[in-house]
């Protein structure tokens, strides 16, 4: 099967996510990365695409995708790693040229432009995937299916928090500066660029839709314009209840992104930091150590992994598995087919409910943490 | 230095708590159990006193307050260990007679209790001494002593839980049963029960002071009265925030009480179920290990410690740490002098905070989880 | 049933086992401490004893045994808590006179006087239980139960350390002065202090015996006359095989006992620092922990055990279960019957295994550890 | 920098660590696979081949050096993935025309071909890097950069060990038959396979040579020709002692290398399955964590690194940085200039070690662990 052609735009030599995106991309050998608008300053999108080798270099997304769409051998997908507010005007003009579109999260910086790449999204042949990497981690995964399948019963409470430190002082560089300005960012600090992979996880491992929240942001750190430390309370549809907790102000928690899911009948708690390992108790049993690859871990972890038990993996396999999933999707695309049913990616909808999340924290902190729902 | 002469009231042959009393008050030798009144059915009063060898044995303790009060060698202290109900009859009818209280938490099953007994212990010259016991634990005074010189700057962020798992069904043996009926245990359940540890342990560690909460109780199992998981919202006085979670239904989790405090340079964290280790990460350097005993503990931890590092020390010792501390400021009290200034123990007044925790937990969920104040 | 009638020597002011041995005898409130000779220097004695209210005190052990045994009202039993060295010449005495004797390990300093020791206790009618202490915890007892139940099957490996760190550089108080002492520690440093004690967790959780083994021991300290460190291989009667490691060098490593056993079918994992849990693998499941009092936890930890799981109990638990064991031996002796067939304690023969542990390693080293068997 | 057109020998559709390779050849993008004789069955190598899109398809190694080194645009590395057997004679043709040299442990399956291999190197131009993956690791070049800088002092003892368990049993598939199997594993079998792993990351870490050893290897499981666990006592020239314990056959370990090193000053501590944590003890201080990219993680860490702390970099990065290091030397070696002189990998001379090392085990075990030299 010939690798798929793609294209990024962001990314450039100071980027640390764009990286990330062309590793995982590189894992299971199944792109080729062609073409690229990696940075909007034209001197430096030269620099950045020639120190890659990138063919095709170029400093404007749009006059990237027109051209793409036109050669017989354009891009067939594209990267999107740019700034959140950038994401929306980047991804719509590839999806209207039936590009497929790979885009870092949160989905866009503010709610109308999410609702509006929706549209772009419904009306495209397109396939659309939203980089919620640590959903690719196989213990996700053995986690989501231990759920589906009733492992751990109905589900009554959902645990979940992803601290973070290097925010605890004022920062000055760049990862820093376009992620505490709201004009880039969102109206969401800390909620959007990780609260929101907290909300993603719950949902995606429990299968449930946070219907309401009630959430107390805080920005602790003086003069910074957008929250820095979140604690919300949800409420699921169907009765689950849990907590969230999202901070960057928090010390010695360097992504220390964790859930724990509580059933009728069972428990499951994961750490991003030790990916490898899922804890598993059957109420009124010991608690069990399933690892990747291990006694007890079935298909769905099988799938998106590469070495045996005891070899652990890691962040950017979890990533690239995101990748390897939506290969499987382009490659049936191109001809039309559907893809395996287990394939799963974060989808443009669960773009939507994270930047929904967003939307409801900011609109319910500044009603002093009253309940508001997600829909809006 | 003679022995304290201690009386007790409940902690007859079936019961949980008087038996941990009971070890407590022997480790460090420095009471004698010589009168009791463990339960208020006469027989079994007669057969939980007579196997334990018991001097002294009544059926009531408003009977044995009266005569052990009229005795030359009459007991100085005594320990309540009744369900919660029975807390505010009990310890008034010793205050009252001068003889010095230990009594379990929470303070009283309702508030209205709660302030009676604040009122009855201010009128008594006797001591009175709560036994939150997890403040006897060497590793959460040297996360105290560390807060107060200033090893982590001012609080931010406060996390506290206390899970378990006993109640994730229904239970109908003793302990469950009274625990999970309001009339004896109070309006809350798994909040009464472990959240007001957790609230104590939050305020005993960082000094700070709950100002008000967001509260959003649930009772999972069917048919059950009280709360059995409570998500709750904290605000401290001075700025502060923190969010707490107690529960009796997450599966895998035994004692599973564990705080993390953040502050502007620093961060600690201690769980109960492994105390002799404390987490602190000065912002900026390696997350350190500070084992009881070991470098880096100080005089706080030092005080309340038996064996070398590496001998670890449990749940029965942090308990029979506050007894301690009670001895030590009976033994004061029986020459009209001060304690040592570093003894430190739980009040009547954390007490009460505790009960008006509770009370707040329940008016705020009955308002849909708004924000209430504690005071009331 | 009356309190046994105790009696301690040594363990004066400033020792550290003393101690421990009387907080673990009143625990479970079964002993009351009436006599002892806790030092040779009579000052001393008389300070120690007043300070811990004791009856009667003596500076000379013989004496105390000779006037004890004539007592209507005698110690019926002795804690001997002093420097290696003395512990046959104090121990004989009590023997001698039909007085328990509970003796601190090793049993002896040199293998002479173990054997000397021996053949006392085959003459006496009196109980010689050595507090082995590390055998009381719960979780132990639950290891040795599975092994005995054949939960891991026959067994294959054996990995058992020992390593401490508070003798990497040269000390000068008097806890690290008579260890480092041949003639008051015996010829073995490390290997006798705790050596001994993860020779003799190996043998009593397996059930297996050491047939022969292989020592190179080193003292690294300049100066030091006895072995800080230890490397021993080690093979059990039956085919099993193990290492052995001991250190008094290791820095970071407080008290980190630690044993893995490996069988046909499953193994094994526990630390003595974090001693509620143990580790549980069938071969091809998930691996699983079990936790004092918890799920999976058997009769031979429940009754070793005084609070529910998720309340951690420590070192002076599991060495206050000695002393009941001990207890139980002694009033079943009392009336000739015999105890609870599950009592069980270190004995005699153990301690003469645990000093030809020594013995063999010092042998085995100094012939560059060529293979020795224990018995000589 | 045009990437390196690479080579591979071995590694067809069922192997495991040919796949390893390849994925490591690909996360930096500084190699393109152009050539390989994947198997030495032609339908497999050429179905193998095709599968991965390899342009130049070889079923004899010979046949593909002869080819590729007279052709323009000829491999200039080769990796050799084939069973140990194998290494030799592979190696030898590459070499002998200078194409480098990327080989997989253990270095050969005897020891007089290893002595041969290192003459074939020695006598050529081209560059030879074993790929002893595990110092490929972050926090494996920290700890050698912080033994290096004297963070612990002079190395007094060396804890390292590699247990697994999936020979536990008797296995028949193909990577447990090869492994088993004398004529192309060696004579060592858990020794070879993973102790000398063990062997190598302790010399890589310490900097320190075995000079002697003394070894007790078994084979536990019926039938079986190699050993499959061996506890070995070791000596480095200069007085540090070790221990080092390598097993396939304990339940419940997978790949569970860890090491452990202390010294005069402090202690360091590395377990594999955790690859982004370093415990790191200066004596007399709490223990600290140090983690890749965090707090205390120096320079040789951090160019191994490619995301931020937090987010765990795992085996196949590790492996990956082997081929990185490897990058750089080709790439100066294209101009004859020299590395960054901290460019660091396995060369011939640890694979030699190596080797001697599984000789010294196999040798000294026949003649009951005595003690035997390394070289010969």
């Amino acid at each position: 099967m010939a690798r798929i052609r793609l294209g990024m735009v962001g990314g450039g030599n100071d980027a640390f996510i764009g990286g990330v995106h062309r590793i995982a991309s590189r894992i299971d050998d199944r792109y080729e990365l062609v073409a690229g608008a990696l940075s909007s300053t034209p001197e430096k999108a030269k620099a950045s695409g020639e120190a890659l080798g990138m063919p095709r270099i170029y400093s404007d997304f749009k006059e990237m995708a027109i051209r793409e769409a036109r050669l017989k051998n354009g891009i067939e997908a594209v990267s999107i790693v740019t700034p959140n507010h950038v994401h929306y005007a980047a991804a719509r003009e590839f999806l209207k040229r039936g590009i497929h579109v790979i885009c870092d999260k949160p989905l866009t910086s503010t709610l109308a432009d999410a609702k509006k790449l929706v549209k772009a999204a419904e009306s495209s042949d397109a396939l659309f995937v939203l980089t919620h990497n640590y959903t690719g981690y196989p213990m996700v995964r053995q986690a989501r299916e231990m759920v589906a399948s009733g492992a751990i019963g109905k589900i009554r409470v959902v645990q979940v928090e992803y601290p973070q430190d290097w925010l605890t002082i004022e920062q000055d560089f760049k990862q820093a500066e376009w992620r505490t300005d709201p004009a880039r960012s969102g109206a969401g600090g800390s909620t959007g660029d990780i609260g929101t992979h907290a909300h993603n996880l719950a949902c995606f491992i429990t299968g449930l839709e946070v219907e309401s929240l009630a959430a107390d942001l805080e920005a602790f750190v003086p003069g910074r314009q957008v929250d820095d430390n979140g604690h919300v309370m949800l409420r699921f549809r169907g009765g689950a209840k849990g907590m969230l907790w999202c901070s960057q102000v928090a010390p010695g928690n360097e992504n220390a992104l964790r859930i724990r899911v509580y059933g009728e009948t069972g428990g499951l708690e994961w750490a991003q930091e030790d990916p490898n390992y899922l804890w598993y108790t059957p109420f009124g049993e010991p608690k069990r150590l399933i690892t990747r690859g291990g006694a007890g871990a079935g298909d769905a972890a099988a799938r998106m992994s590469r070495v045996p038990p005891g070899h652990p993996e890691g962040y950017l396999e979890g990533f690239a598995n995101i990748y390897s999933e939506a290969a499987d999707a382009i490659e049936a695309h191109r001809d039309g087919s559907k893809p395996d049913p287990a394939v799963t990616y974060p989808t443009i909808t669960d773009g939507l409910r994270g930047v929904q999340f967003v939307d409801a924290c900011v609109r319910s902190s500044a009603r002093n943490a009253a309940w508001v729902t997600l829909d809006r």
